[in-house]
Order: C-alpha cells, then structure tokens, then sequence
C-alpha cells in the first residue's frame, strides 16, 4: 500500500486515490459458453478489408457463444484477503469500474492500490465476451436505449446532485448494448468464474447485484462477502436455503422522489430485515448527500469507496484462513 | 525491467516473460464517435432484472455511437520510448494481446515486463467500444463467421503449425462479431486517439494493419513506427505523399500453399519496395516455421515479440527526443 504511506487519509488525497500499482501478474480469460451449430443459411462473399482478397464464407457451423471474459489484476502484497470481482451493472461492462465521468480513477484502481487482487468481468453479451452474431441463436435483439432514458433511471438530474453531469457523454459513450433474456447465461458464466478463481468477494452495481446476491445464496463456499451498490432487485430465493454472505447495501439519495426506486429499496429492506447479515446503508443516513444510481461514478466516489473498503477491511470473512 | 534481472535471455525463460509489472498509472477512456438520433420508433417495455420494476422506455432520442475504448497501462520507467499502442485484428478485442490459447502471457504483458508504456484498444464496434444498437444507424449486420471458418484462414491447420491448435476453443472463445463497412468509423477513432496519447507506435494485426498503415501515412508526427503482424493489406496511398514510418512487417508461415494469402504477402512486399524504411520479415528465413497467421499467439509468439522488440529498442525514431 505504497499510496498510503504518501498521502493524508481524507477526501482526494486518501488512500488509494493515487500512486503506483505493483503488480505481480495480470492477464485476462473467457470462461463458460457453449457451442451452437447453424445449417441450412446461404454462404456470402466479404471484403473484410480495404485491398484485401474477397473471402467466401459459409456461416454453417459451430459457433461459440455465452463465454465470458474477465481481467485480473493480482497485486504485489494481496494482505490475506480474498479477490474482488468486479460485476458491472446493466448496459456496461467492466470500464463501469476503471474511471469515472471526470476523469478520475474507479474503484478498480482504488481498491489495487489499497492492497486488493481484482477480476474485472465483462458480463455474458457484452464488451471482451461478446455476443450471438446469429439471429437463430438469440431471436430477440438488445434494448433499444437512448441516452435521455438514462437520465430518469440513474437519478442523475436533481439539483444537489453528486453525478458530474457535464460530462455524461463520458458515461453514455461507456455503455454497450444489453439483453433482457441472457440472465439464465450471464448467471451460468459468473458461477464458472468462482468455480475458476475459488473463494472470493463480489463487488456488483444495479443488474449484477441479483447474480451477485444469487450466487452468493448458490455459493456460500465461494462468494465470502458481497459489497452491492444500489442493486437492482433481490431474486427469488428458495427460503428454505439460508443466505450467508456477509453483505453490504450502499443507496444513494433521492429514491423516494423516483417512481421505480423505492420499491426496488423496499424489497432490499425486506431482504436485510431476514438476514441479519445483510446491513443496507443509505447514503445520506451518513451524511452523503445527491448520490445518483452511478454511485461509482459520482463526485464522492472514492469516499463511498472508503466506507465499503473499511467494511470489508474489518470483516473476518474477507480474509484467507491463516 | 525487474523480470529481466532474474531470468536467463532465451526461450521460455528469456526476458519479458514472467515478473512483476510496477505500473506508474493505469485506466481506460473512451474516445470519438458521435451522436445519432432516433425518431418516429414506438415505446417497448422491459423488465431489466429479475424481480425488478418494469420500465417503458422511449426509444427515441440520442445514441453516442463509433467511439472506441482503450486502456493503459503506463509503467514505473519507460526507458525513454514513445508509448505502444496495440490494435488487434477483425473479429477480435483487445484481448488478443492479453494472453494465448495455451495460456501464457501476451504481447502486453511482454512489452510492458520490458518497460515500454501500453495502451489496448477495442476497435469501434467491438468490445468494450460497443455496438450501434439502432437498427436505423447501421442497416447492416456483423459478418457471421462460424468456427470452423478460421481454420483456413488463419493457417492453423499444418502439420508443423506453431499455433497451440488444442486450445482452439480458446481463440474462438475470445472472438467477437465484426462488421464489414465500419472501416470509416474505426479510423477516425483511431487518428482522434493519436491526438490524445500524441506520438507513439502502432502494434498491429491483420485487420488493424491497414487501419496502423493509413495513420502512418496521414500523420508522421503521430505514428513514430509501426511493428505490424500480418497486415490483411496495404490501403491504397495518394502516391504524391511519402510513407515515413519506419515499419517492421513480420509474416509467418506456409503462406503459398494457401488461395488468399500470396496476394496478400505480394502486395505488401510490393508497398515495402517503394519505400526503404519498410522492412518485411518472413519468419521462416530468421529459422521460425510453422507460424500462422496468429504470430502473437502462436507458440514461439514471445520469441516473435523479441524480434519485434530488438528491432524497436534500436529503432532512433521509437525514443524522445532527450
């Protein structure tokens, strides 16, 4: 934790918010997947580039689809904890976690800096992994959304607010299309993915808290703790397996003024309210005020990276039996 | 270059093969692109995840497409180079320069051990990029490509091949879909991401040759030197404007005993005979056989990497100016 030993401890000059990265490996992988076969479609000629020789291809055969793609970064002196995987949420992909809108260092940086091994994923369909290119494979195509749609959605348009809108376009040229039928694939993938790295801790944003939360139920052997930022629903469980990953909920403000949030909190209350281990946090009952859904993205980012950091820092479950 | 004090200078053992990375910064942007917008389409509505609120969203409205994500990864000392910039082949990611089929480090991880600052780049369109998702933007859809398709192509299939042919899946596992009339696009993202790293030299595949070849042609100021793997052409130049670039071509193997690749070799042969500063390798005269088209993937690609780096390191025009 060399940042730390340069920098004062609060605000833009804590720990983690600058300094170099001592690495001692990095790569990347896919894992998951399955193999479709197409028959019966027309071959056609490309040009596949500029002055190069036409190629005929026959788009009959198999095809690799479902796989998913995740980078890791595994840090001089991981400190006895787990790994973090970071799951992006709906429409993005791990970029979610590598800056923010104005230009400052995610929590992906953040958290290497403060001592973490990390796995940046790539969520089955988008970015690294990509996506069916065969219609017969996936009938139905992505989500048609515009930018304006996400202003309403991620809470980003009130006065006080902590998002730095005047860069949005930042964040709407980060966002990728996304499917709505590919849960039961994305699911499948990220539990290969513990299965691959073993014991670890899951850091999740908004679409990927329900696989967190779910694999977390599936898994308690491998997901040891859960950090979710504002996720977006709780799945359903069977209630006769108890859920036991020690879990933090970070809410950002202006829910109650939003017509879709509050029952989203409510049913991440009702969630902590059976789990004693379960702790939702909203925002503002910390004194953080204008938090939009892009709780990574927003001014007091690496503040609310703090609160979590000191959380799983503290937590007997995110560390390696010694 | 801490790898290369511990390691013997040959083979798997050689340098840049295995270390720490100590990294000064490291982060990701996108750049480019621009603003589409969609009118006159009907309202659909979702349910984004499981158990979640379901919401109607207007499809109308603005679309931030064709702009492109790039990653860096600057380390402790550069040793005075210009940055590398790595721009992968079609139907690929960035993830071509992260590792092999049989799981060893990339060209990434090899330039970065030997101390040259990296940044990895998801061309327009594919992975962390993103897609135009309006139908109405790009009336065309991605090439469909199967598997078995690449065989060929990619000249994988020799009795002598250096590609680590038992883990095919693993290079099929990292495709993503391409498109075919993009080139344009892709392009222009890659000339507005010169103007933001300033000088510094292309790494390039296949498909990205022509892209690597055609920045060098319009901006020498930018493009200090290109180290280009099998480029799939060469564009068609306005001949009244020199070719500056000091440019390393390497070509692998068995190259005449395939329909497409002679032409493809002879027109790039015929570029390097115009201009002096061309340089085009065949693996097989330096002692390499067996390559394909996938030199940094192949399993000789780190002795490939030493070719291209020595050729770099005592290359004037890759340094700054002191």
């Amino acid at each position: 934790m060399t940042a730390d030993a340069e920098t004062p401890s609060v605000g833009e000059a804590g720990p983690g918010r600058a300094g170099p990265i001592a690495l001692r490996e990095m790569g990347s992988f896919h894992v998951g997947g399955r193999v479709v076969r197409l028959e019966g479609q027309p071959a056609a000629e490309y040009l596949m580039a500029e002055g190069g020789q036409p190629v005929r291809i026959d788009p009959n055969g198999s095809y690799f689809v479902e796989q998913m793609y995740a980078q890791y970064f595994f840090v001089q002196d991981e400190g006895g904890h787990w790994p973090l995987l970071f799951w992006h949420g709906g429409g993005m992909s791990g970029a979610t976690w590598e800056t923010t809108p104005d230009g400052r260092s995610g929590w992906l940086h953040y958290f290497l800096r403060r001592g973490w091994d990390a796995y940046l994923c790539d969520a089955v369909e988008r970015g690294r992994s990509g996506f069916a290119p065969v219609p017969q494979v996936w009938p139905q195509g992505p989500v048609i959304q515009p930018a304006e749609s996400i202003h309403g959605r991620f809470r980003i348009d009130y006065p006080d607010t902590q998002f730095p809108r005047e860069h949005f376009d930042r964040l709407a040229r980060q966002m990728v299309p996304r499917w709505t039928h590919t849960d039961g694939a994305i699911m499948a993938a990220y539990l290969e993915l513990l299965e691959r790295t073993g014991p670890a801790i899951v850091v999740c944003h908004s679409q990927s808290g329900v696989f967190a939360l779910r694999a977390a139920h599936a898994r308690p052997d491998l997901v040891r703790a859960v950090v979710a930022l504002e996720p977006a629903s709780v799945p359903a469980f069977d209630p006769a397996v108890p859920y036991r990953a020690p879990t933090l909920v970070l809410m950002g403000d202006h829910i109650d003024e939003d017509p879709r949030w509050p029952r989203m909190r409510d049913r991440i209350q009702a969630f902590a309210a059976q789990w004693p281990q379960v702790e939702v946090v909203p925002l503002p009952a910390r004194g953080m005020k204008g938090n939009s859904h892009m709780l990574m993205m927003d001014r007091n980012s690496l503040e609310i990276a703090d609160l979590a950091h000191d959380w799983l820092a503290a937590l007997p479950a995110a560390r390696r039996a010694d």
